[in-house]
């Protein structure tokens, strides 16, 4: 048997160092590959679905690792897990898929949302989830601002400029919704952004810039000339990172066992 | 003038010591009255519209102050109070009212949401602010349950008996509604409780009787009992307060000015 195991992971970003492993910082990888050490009892490599940055949530990043010579019980394995890494991170769900299934290659889409609450009250419940505007935002432009990225695009203006020097940065953008939402009893306005895969910061660059057009400093079609000018400094700053969340990850059916 | 000042407040009860101003505790009655006294430069006192525990939450805690001699800019108050009250505790609204006027006493109905997160994966974002209870609940017997409660009732055992000895203990409810939703993405049941004023704890152990039915220990028919005894043993035990969250206090229109 060499399957691989996948497990679902939500995690609450804001005391980790992000998710990819690293010495000397509590990282989400960090956590689970200590984990299943443990409860294994031999050395784990996992790979993610999305290397989120540190603050970033995820309520649906896939992790994976190679499952040879091991056979788990999967709610054992989840309560193991749970009781090891939690409270900040925890682990969902566990399935199994074919030896080849990659957490970051085999993914077909990858959705995110992005919680911003505007004005002059700052959030409560969602303080830790949510990006506090004090200015207004005018939805509607940030919509038409959207339709400019829909689509298949290069987004070099779009991510951290050392990311992506020498490499490929176009990227198909599935979906951008903006909708007033009412979350823990507070309103707030999602971000909804679906696409095939994502650069460096690329999300809350977006984001970023969609904010600039929402307040007005900038009309809707900047984004184009934005997209256009393959220069980081054309679009707008990176959003903070608590306002994001990691929300699932989309595989072919035939993945799973 | 001696107009009231109405002040609607949002606490994260999560590390406070309750609503009730008590001697070196973090309370909220007191970060506000603190506050009050640094803006205004005189001692204020508070009434709040419900004395709630320690760990316990408000989305819409009502809270009033005495405005002789005071003429606030609503916004520029509301700004000095975050400032000086957050991030755990916000003001979101200020409004003034006749005198005469009492938090507790004008109030016509109060709402609490109690969240509990069923199953044995723990909940993430909603940590703090729910019940996590590893059994499964059967909602229906849950609702059968919930009707003997609807209407006016003696509640003396549902509530802290020594806070009971010599006053009146009958309640009208006014809703009991069970439901499941999804919140910051997990799933969970809210129980949304409705009536015209509540006695010490007495939500958490409506709630608390509850989920013995909902695991099956008791049958719908044993809240109808409880009722009758007049007596705190007879119910089942106290919920956990971090579930439980001041949703809303209903006031007659006529009270604004």
């Amino acid at each position: 048997m060499s399957d691989v195991i996948v497990l679902s992971v939500s995690y609450d970003g804001t005391a980790l160092s992000g998710f990819a492993r690293q010495p000397s910082c509590d990282t989400v990888q960090g956590r689970l590959e200590n984990a299943l050490a443990t409860i294994l009892r031999m050395p784990v490599e996992t790979v993610g679905a999305g290397r989120t940055d540190a603050g970033v949530h995820a309520l649906g990043q896939v992790v994976t690792y190679d499952a040879t010579g091991t056979e788990p019980d999967s709610r054992a394995l989840i309560r193991s897990l749970n009781a090891l890494c939690g409270p900040d991170v925890v682990v969902t769900g566990v399935r199994r898929a074919a030896a080849g299934f990659s957490a970051r290659f085999s993914a077909e889409g990858r959705e995110y949302r992005y919680r911003i609450v505007p004005g002059p009250v700052p959030p409560l419940f969602l303080g830790r989830y949510a990006w506090a505007t004090p200015a207004a935002l005018d939805l509607g432009a940030m919509r038409e601002a959207a339709t400019y990225m829909l689509g298949e695009h290069d987004f070099r203006s779009f991510c951290v400029a050392e990311s992506a020097l020498g490499k490929r940065t176009v990227r198909t953008m599935e979906a951008i919704e903006i909708t007033p939402a009412i979350e823990m009893g507070e309103h707030c306005i999602v971000i909804r952004i679906v696409g095939n895969a994502f650069l460096h910061s690329m999300v809350r660059i977006i984001v970023g810039s969609l904010v600039e057009v929402g307040r007005g400093k900038r009309p809707a079609t900047w984004i184009r000339d934005a997209l256009d000018a393959c220069e980081r400094s054309a679009a707008g700053p990176t959003a903070p990172p608590q306002g994001l969340t990691l929300w699932h990850v989309e595989y072919p059916d035939e993945c799973w066992l």
